[in-house]
């Protein structure tokens, strides 16, 4: 039978790429895309750096519109459309028109879950309340940059220390908000090295930022003269004029749940690498799918954007009859913040020690450029690798200058699986304002090898 | 018979690195090192950005002087000695020392010859002509400084069109000059493909720079008003106030040759993996010698500073009875011209094709960061790859922004023979200040395997 429904739930990363590729495909495709709020394909990963002013329209952060779509893809989406219920067996999704509260069914060939993902909300915390901000899509960080236009507040509460929290305490400082940020960790950016997370902390402190570890926010309530009162859970009580939740997301899959779909890792829905859920004709990618690991060699959760348009595409070519798989992530990521870029890829100590390795890490500590070049920073290196060995584990990077697309060197070299003295043995580009002659990538894979014992 | 006098004949990176690592490996080892000029271990590749202002002293641009390989690693460095003549049948060399014009007889175990290149001076052109510089040495960059500072010149000459020429243009334009620059070929940077290049001559135009195609200079003597005459092959002439030539470079092989090592491409030194030279006992390595290269499988000469460095280990380490080899060269190369970084890894289409290879190139333009995110500039990418395929030759990127550790990415891609497929389907890092979510070498593979028909 030729598939000639292609039904979209989410208008996001995957959800898009998917339908823009099955159309290329397939062009006589009939696409429905049905998105609960008002943008399509926006670009979420921005939105902190439109709180901060760096980016000066919210429109800015909008890759494709939703009548773009229509008009220039011929995909058929539809906004402020909430999906309710699937029924897999008559092959029809209920959506809710959320404007005229009206539903109606609409029927699949195949269908998408694209549902992304939703912000943890620590129990005891009033979205509700003036002043206090998730971050779920744009129209919270415009709520957000606005009220700060608004009340000028004076000071933050950031709650998180995940790279979201990183980057919302950033966007509050620039924004002139005094801030604070609360980690229920005892470092910042836990998915790091704490090698790594201590030079982010003193980059955080160099910039006035407030760091307040092993501290959670149970409560949140009016204070006094129009502030917020922020309780924590030692009993401690903060008082502050903005607070940013920052604590992480989690999948949006129950919709998919109560389809019958199965659920994997922390309850992301349960994918197979051509990104097909336990359901036939129903398909999932993005942040409420499980994303497939290279190097632990199975599926995990890490939200990213990357990850999400990969899985859409996937799902576009497949569901056209192509046969892709998804490739698979390294765990790779990075952050700004401030004047630092922080940066991973492969696996953390704990990670790989967890599947078994006997795993150990090196920190390296070398510079940006050639030494005399202005602008020659520090690049502290992090390497998770077999002890005694040359297999590399993990690379993470952090520091002021060319640290971005250097860690890209060691995703290739994981994907690719290089050993150290490979690694130690390419041919790098040098010239004295790009780097030193011996690049941080090559010292570290020569020091890694002499150290790792 | 144990080693016991290791000689080295050079001391820049070649030859300070091999006298260096072998004094760690062996501390009993006694090493001479003798050195024509001034100056050890110094960053030629600086030389540009100290005329041009952006390093204020030459100083900095010296890495280890005399004294500290002499005090901090007991290493015997000779300055202002020239060896004049090897005899392999005795094992020495004579050493004329240039102040004294005194010359001695140095015994040998084992010897090194890394005695870098010199530029090539078109006949007809007088080095002696006030206003008339090379860039042999720390020297010359000193002097051209100097000459600057004291004469102001207000226009300038620049005869080359390779990276030390555009490196050079862009010196003198910072250093106040009107500068023009004389090619031979129709392109900047011929060892570019002509689409980088173009971008190349684009931002020369944009900082003022004027370029001259086809012209060599066959001529330079004195002119009116203290100035200088130049005339070029075709009867055109140039009136100007300071010539740098950037010609190019040879390698100094001639002691080599003289003492019966065999030479081989352009002249240079021939080795084989572990840097041995044709004579037991003789090595060479660095500017003097030849350099495998490993998408060509065979010797070639490319003399740049990482495998000067690289080599002088792998000497460092035989002789003192290691068995290292020389991994080779991918033909990675970068160079700054004004806002440019322009940098190249593999081969070349003309290269490939010279090969053997169905080879095609493919143009790509991307991002350098989130289209919305300040910064964010074009990058161009020219692919070489075979025709229909997935394989790839070479990579080589242009752009004002992010491109210097992208060409790693190709790099480490290209030593580990990724195919495009695997190079599209790498998990690299995404952060709106640092790359689009479809990174340019993301884009540029999957773009490239659909156009390489």
């Amino acid at each position: 039978m030729t598939v000639k429904r292609f039904v979209v739930i989410g208008g996001d990363a995957a959800g898009m790429s998917a339908a823009s590729l099955a159309k290329r495909r397939r062009p006589d495709l009939d696409i429905e895309a049905y998105e609960m709020g008002d943008f399509t394909s926006y670009a979420a990963c921005g939105m902190p750096y439109y709180v901060g002013g760096e980016v000066l329209e919210i429109e800015d952060l909008v890759v494709v519109s939703p009548s773009e779509f229509r008009e220039k893809r011929g995909i058929k989406v539809f906004v402020r459309h909430r999906a309710e219920k699937i029924h897999p067996d008559r092959k029809i999704v209920e959506v809710r028109h959320l404007e005229t509260d009206q539903v109606k069914e609409v029927p699949y060939d195949e269908l998408l879950i694209a549902t992304g993902a939703e912000p943890i909300i620590p129990p005891g915390i009033d979205l509700d309340l003036p002043g206090v901000f998730p971050l779920r899509g744009l129209k919270d960080a415009a709520d957000l940059r606005k009220y700060i236009q608004e009340h000028s507040p004076r000071e933050g509460l950031v709650v998180g220390t995940g790279y979201i929290g990183m980057e919302m305490a950033e966007a509050l400082t620039l924004a002139g908000v005094e801030t604070t940020v609360l980690g229920r960790r005892p470092q910042v950016l836990p998915l790091f090295e704490e090698e790594i997370a201590e030079t982010v902390a003193a980059e955080l402190d160099r910039h006035g930022v407030k760091v307040v570890f092993r501290a959670e926010a149970s409560r949140v309530e009016p204070g006094p003269d129009n502030r917020l009162k922020v309780t924590l859970t030692n009993g401690e009580v903060y008082t502050t004029d903005v607070v940013q939740l920052g604590t992480g997301v989690k999948p949006r899959s129950r919709l998919a749940e109560e389809a019958g779909c199965e659920l994997g890792v922390k309850k992301a829905i349960k994918v197979d690498r051509g990104q097909q859920t336990s359901i036939p004709h129903i398909w999932a990618g993005g942040d409420c799918a499980e994303a497939y690991h290279r190097l632990l060699g199975k599926n995990t959760y890490v939200p990213l954007a990357l990850t999400a348009n990969r899985q859409g595409r996937i799902v576009g070519t497949n569901v056209v009859g192509g046969r892709a798989e998804f490739p698979g992530i390294l765990g790779t990521t990075i952050c700004k913040v401030f004047d630092l870029a922080v940066a991973r890829t492969g696996l953390g100590l704990k990670e790989a020690q967890a599947e078994g390795h006997d795993a150990v890490k090196v920190t390296i500590t070398g510079r940006s450029r050639a030494h005399y070049y202005p602008g020659s920073a520090s690049i502290k290196t992090v390497l998770i690798i077999e002890r005694g060995g040359k297999k590399l584990w993990g690379a993470q990077m952090v520091g002021q200058d060319g640290v971005a697309h250097r860690i890209n060197t060691w995703a290739a070299a994981l994907g690719a699986g290089l050993t150290l003295d490979q690694i130690y043995n390419l041919d790098l580009a040098y010239a004295p304002p790009f780097s030193p002659v011996w690049d941080p990538v090559l010292i570290a894979s020569e020091v890694a090898m002499k150290k790792a014992r």
